[in-house]
């Protein structure tokens, strides 16, 4: 099956709770969890899905291992640069990852991020929990518009999955697989 | 000022939100927050103090810079062993350390902890906001007893500030001064 098709199982669930400053988004992968905990992890596959299509990413460092740390760039067409860092709490193969995450425009925001990947049987299930100190902290990152990234990182996900080339604007593009060895085809 | 004298200023402040997952704890210490700083991040001194007078603190590993890892453990009489493990987000000299925090016997119910140093002049107050994922996760911490350890520890770190033992059950320790070089003393 495609992953361009219609696909309500690979809809991304945002939930933001009134009253805790959370938030939990829910998504499924038609990949199994080895797959997509590498493409979490791998910091070759990570810079060519996270986050949305307009920006660029450059990865400073990327050490998905218990105790490692990262820090990324994201970067707009005008040269303005996102960065963004945090520390690897545990990386825990194919079940779990559980990290700090800070936007260098506000460093003391600082949120605790838990991804969990569970097996649906050649599909994987990723729930990310996020946790802020605040209810406020919390509605300031809903408000940045952080949903259309999301989205958008995750559907270069699925086409990165598929064995496709993220769509960088070259509609042709999504059509290729990849032959330079960094996808993710078995 | 002997900070065995009654000081209301010393007294540790908890607070748990009914509605928020987190515990807020606040006490003030009679030092500059150079001398506090170091007691929280010089591993030879935070053996000293950290955690109830009970229990023998093991330190495997106390790396109190940004992106660094600890990892100790409390040891009771009979040799029980509770072990903690984080990572250290950020290391602010004087200001703040966020870092995370897991019990081993709950690896999965991880804490961000935030620790902001103010100058009052010559004492400082030290602010711990920790925020779990929930609710209930916070009660089963507060549940747990963390507030006598907490409220001991700091006890002691008083007691080291003031350059003095801290007290392991013998009365007359807790009024000699430390000869070693490890304390606290100007």
């Amino acid at each position: 099956m495609s992953t361009t098709e219609a696909d309500s199982r690979l809809e991304t669930r945002i939930e933001a709770d009134p009253a805790l400053p959370t938030i939990v988004i829910t998504r499924e992968f038609n990949a199994s969890p080895d797959r997509v905990f590498t493409a979490y992890t791998d910091p070759d596959l990570v810079v060519q899905w996270l986050g949305p299509r307009r920006l660029t990413m450059r990865i400073v460092e990327y050490n998905a291992r218990t105790g490692g740390a990262y820090r990324y760039v994201h970067v707009e067409n005008d040269g303005t640069e996102y960065g963004f860092r945090g520390v690897f709490h545990e990386v825990r193969p194919q079940e779990r990852i559980v990290q700090t995450f800070a936007y260098d425009g506000f460093p003391d925001s600082v949120s605790l991020e838990k991804a969990v990947f569970e097996d649906l049987g050649g599909r994987t299930r990723v729930t990310t929990t996020s946790v802020m100190e605040s209810v406020e902290a919390r509605d300031a990152i809903i408000k940045s518009g952080m949903q259309d990234g999301v989205r958008q990182g995750y559907e270069r996900l699925d086409e990165l999955l598929a064995g496709r080339e993220s769509d960088k604007g070259d509609a042709d593009s999504t059509e290729e697989l990849r032959t330079d060895g960094k996808g993710l085809n078995p």
